[in-house]
């Protein structure tokens, strides 16, 4: 760890962790963005600067792919730190590590916009502070996952649906995006949990979503067992598409 | 803090709060859980060592009061302890606190059953390690709010349902005990929020919920304003009470 990266320290308490007695995706992603806000914060880029110029970052497009999943009770860290700034986006990446780094849990790439809040159109990144936020920029630090796609899906006809609540809804105002995921992964089953652990995880972000849409969850699972989704919402005949996800697992040991 | 007190420590993360940059309810209850798994777990009467004489901890009901509720990125302090142990129950209080103490955010009073994992049968909780757990009661300590009550509800018809999905069942395998509250305070529009704080919360447990159950949450709100929900799952023609909540918000200042 340097200036550049910050260390979020974790505990897979029970009541984070699923049936399987391992820390359960949804809160591992929660506490990836949490990292995020906190190295952002601590170098004045954060979310609660940035609310008081009306501008906020979003989540472009996400990346997660885990080796194992720390079990209950296991303390570890999440590493996170900016590899590249460029006008309009930004990369971020995390390692997942036990405590004394001598495990690989996982690792997580990333790409963010920064936008303004009235207009919600991209802003320029370095007009913030003069740019610092290239003082923190850290390529040399290598993030060992293949980079995220833009998660191209197929056509996809069968769907379930859930409506947003008070829950999903986060600091932002729209549904938060590690929720998104919670729902997709909701779609299984405790059986396929029993047998298999989530390898890797992609997803890009459309459009935003508020309490009381209803999203559809279109799902398909390919010939070579790699599962695609895609969630829009719905008004009358209109659907607006608002990510895409590509998930593998693989077979717990 | 002595002995018979475990100091668990929270920030409230940005992905931890609400729409109004305040800490999840459903989020802090989850903590509250965590600090008292802790808390057993370093005395040796913990979920997971009582896992391996086949036995665990059920919440049998909970009452949470809060005085205010943490803003974004308040680090505070979640201290619990046991305030009395018999044969088939124990009652376990939290005081949450500002980091510094200063601030009183709320209080917590519970009582729990040991039960036996495959009769689901009571069982006598001095029969566990010599009943050493009485080393570590501590009813001196005051906890100022009311005792939790039964919970008795009104007869209510309304009702909007849910189905217990994968990120509903925590490592006891069925519906997580906050996870009903989640879903009680789900029923409220944002629109509730931005008005009202949670004030007080009772839920009193009856029985268990599993993956892929059908649960009715039937609401009734009283001249009073109090709210009233009695949860229940649907197995044909007929009806098992799974929960029973009393919920009383104050407007936000």
């Amino acid at each position: 760890m340097n200036e550049k990266t910050t260390l979020y320290h974790c505990t897979a308490d029970a009541f984070h962790c699923d049936f399987n007695h391992e820390f359960r995706i949804g809160d591992l992603g929660n506490a990836m963005l949490n990292a995020a806000d906190m190295h952002s914060t601590e170098r004045r880029f954060g979310m609660t600067y940035l609310n008081t110029l009306n501008k906020t970052w979003v989540l472009s497009r996400l990346a997660i792919e885990m080796e194992e999943i720390p079990q209950e009770h296991a303390h570890f860290v999440i590493e996170t730190w900016v590899e590249n700034a460029m006008k309009y986006f930004t990369k971020r990446n995390w390692d997942i590590l036990s405590e004394d780094s001598s495990k690989v849990y996982g690792h997580g790439k990333s790409i963010w916009a920064m936008i303004d809040l009235s207009t919600r159109e991209p802003q320029d990144i370095f007009a913030v502070n003069e740019g610092t936020i290239t003082e923190y920029v850290y390529p040399e630090k290598s993030c060992p996952i293949a980079d995220v796609s833009r998660v191209k899906t197929p056509a996809m006809t069968e769907y379930t649906e859930f409506v947003v609540k008070y829950s999903d809804v986060d600091v932002n105002g729209h549904c938060n995006s590690m929720k998104y995921i919670d729902h997709v992964l909701d779609t299984f089953s405790l059986e396929h949990y029993k047998q298999q652990q989530l390898h890797r995880l992609e997803i890009a972000y459309v459009a935003e979503s508020y309490c009381g849409d209803t999203i559809r969850i279109y799902h398909l699972q390919d010939e070579t067992g790699e599962h695609f989704f895609r969630l829009a919402k719905q008004a009358g005949e209109e659907e607006t598409e608002l990510c895409r996800l590509r998930i593998t697992f693989k077979n717990k040991q």
